[in-house]
């Protein structure tokens, strides 16, 4: 007797795929267990992200988080690692990978109960921090992130099985409407959407390193449907210290920066540790595992 | 005897130059006169723009113009000509100019009492039209404008004497906060910064399809020294039909655009009658009329 795995999301077609509706939920946990009221649970259930109206982070912590955020982006040794990925066109560093495993202050942060709590009652679990990184978005020559939704991209190579993961952006400066904020689609984390091209070997080392890679990227004319039905898209703006929560399949992206106005966010990913990583859905070989942990430990104390 | 002639808005030089106070006014017209409140005037002088609060033409006024654009952009025999500038990595269009000889739509709109109206309150004098165009900022694939001062641009390479210009851009589309709207340090305009780099022949074929011409560009600091006095940047958002006004010496930029939503624009350059072209500043030669009219008969009626 054999057993016949379907992939739920197939992904990297060889040609466009219809749009494949969300199998799983959303929010896992109990809304009345907080630290978000069922009202925010509603609102992150339907628009695929929460945005808290308060700075999550004062400004003396703040301070620590952004000096450590320079030391960790001019540290030789990092520079010299593939954890520190460099703007193609200026040089100047664009991400650092894995900071909650290389600084003490962010493995704090990640472990913090105002980020994991949310994450556990969202995902309905204990989590494991999947991925973190350093955004440093330069002034005048920030480039634009294209659209894409991560949780193709985890799918397809690192393996998650399922969308039952998020993640925090926490702003390092003050995130204007003008120098390259967080845009998402609101209530497209609902469709996944497949994208056409077989993973080349070796795909993260370019595709993190450019504006626009060819592969993992959807069609305009799925990213234009999807914003129409949404009648729009969200725009995350705040000062430092800021959070923003979103799902794992939310279509999302960022324009460039010419503003004077850097733009530094911490992103953290956690992922339910009923949702650990298997061999790659569409790609050869999984990624290097600074990009997608494959160590499941739950993040921080048990409830 | 021999007469020196001083140039009062050096540019294009070997090495960077120290930045240059305005010598001229920026109102030069009665406050009282209107169609502009003598508050609106102030405004004007001291950030170097007015926003009108409402829109100045309504849907159908926009949608004749609107289809205007479009036609502009289709038509074969103008795509073929020198006035429509291609976006360099899309191949799609990107500006038109010259619209106001090219259409009677926009000459109609170039003499509205709506916009030369204001023009002639500001330069305190009748005035021409110095260059018309639509900017078509397609979605998805929309490049940045870098920051830069129409100013030091007419100087240098049209001949243009002193700062007695303005510009209204016109929405054709919504311009959202994340589609690439215009972006302006206020008060900037008081301020002339000298660019480096000797003006090549021929410059403007490539300055208007590239994204980042390395020849009448201000240097990183100047736009940052502007952007911290001025404790911000201005960003201006509206509905179709509304109308920003800015001085010719406004520093200026806009980013790009990943959204679905093109950001269409109509420019008009009005400059005063007293302030007609003659043979470039810094530049071998002037350039064509298509861009730098020579034509300066006074727009509309008279007063």
């Amino acid at each position: 007797m054999s057993t016949t795995l379907t992939d739920r999301y197939p992904t990297r077609l060889p040609e466009p795929g219809p749009r494949v509706p969300r199998h799983d939920p959303v929010v896992w946990g109990d809304p009345a267990d907080g630290p978000l009221s069922p009202g925010e649970c509603t609102g992150f259930a339907d628009r695929g992200h929460h945005h808290a109206p308060e700075p999550l982070f004062g400004p003396h912590e703040v301070d620590v988080l952004r000096q450590e955020a320079a030391r960790l982006r001019t540290d030789p040794a990092l520079r010299a690692d593939e954890r520190t990925v460099v703007e193609e066109a200026s040089q100047e560093v664009r991400s650092v990978f894995e900071v909650h495993r290389v600084s003490p202050a962010f493995a704090r942060l990640a472990a913090d109960p105002r980020l994991a709590g949310v994450a556990r009652q969202l995902l309905g679990s204990e989590v494991y921090v999947h991925q973190s990184r350093v955004n440093y978005k330069p002034g005048f020559t920030g480039g634009p992130f294209y659209w894409h939704s991560d949780f193709e991209t985890w799918h397809a190579e690192d393996g998650m099985p399922r969308p039952r993961a998020l993640s925090v952006s926490i702003a390092l400066t003050e995130n204007f409407p003008y120098n390259g904020s967080l845009l998402i689609i609101p209530g497209s984390h609902r469709t996944f959407v497949p994208c056409v091209g077989r993973t080349p070997p070796g795909h993260h080392r370019t595709s993190l390193r450019t504006h626009s890679p060819t592969v993992g990227m959807p069609d305009q004319d799925a990213v234009r449907e999807l914003a129409e039905e949404a009648g729009g898209i969200d725009q995350f703006t705040g000062p430092p210290g800021s959070a923003t929560f979103f799902d794992s399949n939310c279509m999302h992206g960022s324009n460039g920066n010419i503003t004077p106005y850097p733009r530094s966010n911490i992103f953290l990913v956690y992922s339910s540790v009923e949702n650990t990583l298997g061999p790659p859905y569409a790609a050869p070989a999984p990624r290097p595992s600074y990009i997608a942990s494959r160590d499941f430990t739950p993040v921080g104390e048990a409830r």
